[in-house]
């Protein structure tokens, strides 16, 4: 078995630092097996009753690629019309997906009632396997950053607009739509905060 | 700003293999300024539109704890006659919570609708509020283990009875009950393989 090195907490606090929703991507190709190797390690994220029901859909086709974009920008317009009209003028100028130029993008879906794990720990909260995909999602996020690679999490989505242009299994539910390739650039603080959007602040911590 | 090493991928699969879903502590306390520092980190964890929705609820008053313990008592015992009667008996043969013994103990909620972030991307996918607290747990998780300290996530409970329990604001959301504190074994194999109970499969990887 391997073991852990006196230094992995002070390593594993500057990859969580150096972590970014990334929207800015330059134009070259991952290699594919980097983006294998990667996708490959959320098989080691936790899972309710290690049900494993992450299903990664790695969409390569330009017309499931624009039917996505489309969804993206539909919502968006009408996310901006939502929003509180001193802000709008601000979120329009962010620039909110990397969905026109990442080179790698993955739909990430749970699947509905897998027979894996034999519903071991989800009957009584059964959103822990969508919660599950999510853990498989932030293991690939912290590991693509590792390998310098940056990944953007778009959720300006309607999930069954998704669904369809994935033509994935009915029981599938949409968790998130992901961007992966070379980030433009690293950054130790939250793209919203260089924005002016919003800024991070300490965790809230109660006592019981 | 900090600078990666080259090794940052390999020790962090080393941090993803050894990572457990810890339900066997020692006894020991766990000093008050690692939990804190511990517990710090999860503000370095994505969330949606920067809205940080997690609630972290340290529970410490024993009557609480033991509030927590019954619900979990009375929905295992509920999950193991709703099992298949060819896997009842290695139900009851698994140990599925530290609950017992653990010296933390932390109820972690999502806000039900937080200012922060002014509802960023968040509209068509309210559940995002929740799915960034499950990263936040993740994030604890994983600083948990570079640190040397277990984490177990209790799921077999009832949301509601966990909420009346901890007494908090009616609109956050119940997402998961953590255990924490030096596990009794370290082991890169999930402790429900070991068990017998399921096995560990690669990553579902499609193409569209």
């Amino acid at each position: 078995m391997d073991r852990l090195p006196p230094h992995a907490l002070p390593e594993f606090e500057t990859l969580l630092r150096l972590r970014r929703d990334v929207r800015r991507f330059r134009p070259e190709r991952l290699p594919d097996d980097l983006t294998a190797h990667l996708l490959s390690l959320t098989a080691l994220a936790p899972s309710v009753g290690l049900s494993q029901p992450t299903r990664l859909v790695l969409v390569d086709d330009p017309a499931r690629r624009e039917a996505v974009r489309q969804d993206f920008r539909r919502r968006n317009a009408e996310a901006l019309v939502r929003t509180a009209p001193e802000r709008q003028a601000a979120y329009a100028r962010l620039k909110l997906s990397g969905l026109e130029e990442a080179p790698v993008q993955i739909g990430v879906f749970a699947a509905g009632d897998p027979p894996q794990g034999h519903g071991l720990g989800r009957r009584t909260m059964p959103e822990t396997l969508d919660h599950s995909a999510v853990l498989a999602i932030h293991t690939l996020w912290l590991a693509a950053r590792a390998a310098g690679v940056g990944l953007g999490w778009v959720s300006i989505l309607d999930p069954a607009a998704v669904h369809a242009a994935l033509d994935v299994p009915a029981d599938w539910r949409f968790v998130a739509y992901l961007c992966l390739g070379w980030p433009v650039e690293d950054s130790d603080v939250p793209e919203l905060e260089r924005a002016g959007w919003e800024s991070r602040r300490p965790a809230v911590i109660l006592r019981r």
